[in-house]
């Protein structure tokens, strides 16, 4: 169960089944402290197929490497506003020669198979991807 | 933009437009110090409902009043795990008689109309709700 609190004006503190505490507010008022709840789908949809992607390369005997997720999104204009369109990132950086071809079957798998996020949100907004070494 | 680092382990840095930060991590493991990515959307679906029915009910003239929401979710069990039902349970405390017709539309409004969230999950999960007072 998630449990979300009312603190006054549009700040809203929420507290997850294993105590994490997450702040949400309107982003740019003044004091504001959290973040915009429809943001926080773009996070976890970057952490959730950001965590497939790093287990299934573990699986795959990938070695060290650094790794981000930049996520662009598009809303539309009328109410409910929603996200069409998610486009997402991924950024490796590999000492030496990138293992393109793992690299490319991790994230596919986390896209079309394992990420319940991306599941989700794709069933509102078109999710396309790219991966860029650097 | 949102930008996502991975910081090791399943441990990952959200940064928002605005410049908040985002933990998540995978919930119950050593050392985590943040939220489930997953979670993360009902998280935002309470911050953007909880944030319309506040902003409603404020134009509605209605005085003070404490307000929570609880969520409870059911996931399913094959992969891509998504939330295939989302129940919201609204609580209000007024002192004295609450205005429970502007607080039904509020919320109704809120679900039917406003939020960007609850129109997104609504595609892949079943959303209901109840107004508690107490």
């Amino acid at each position: 169960m998630v449990t979300t609190r009312w603190n006054g004006n549009m700040s809203f503190e929420a507290k997850t089944p294993d105590g994490k505490v997450v702040l949400m507010d309107v982003p740019g008022t003044e004091g504001a402290l959290g973040a915009s709840p429809k943001v926080l789908l773009i996070v976890g949809l970057t952490g959730c197929t950001g965590m497939d992607t790093v287990s299934i390369l573990e699986k795959m005997k990938v070695p060290k490497y650094e790794f981000r997720i930049e996520a662009d999104y598009h809303s539309t204009e009328e109410h409910p506003k929603i996200y069409d369109r998610i486009h997402l990132r991924y950024y490796f950086h590999f000492e030496g020669e990138p293992p393109k071809d793992k690299v490319s079957k991790a994230v596919e798998l986390s896209q079309t198979k394992y990420c319940g996020v991306s599941a989700m949100l794709k069933k509102a907004a078109e999710i396309t991807y790219e991966i860029l070494y650097e």
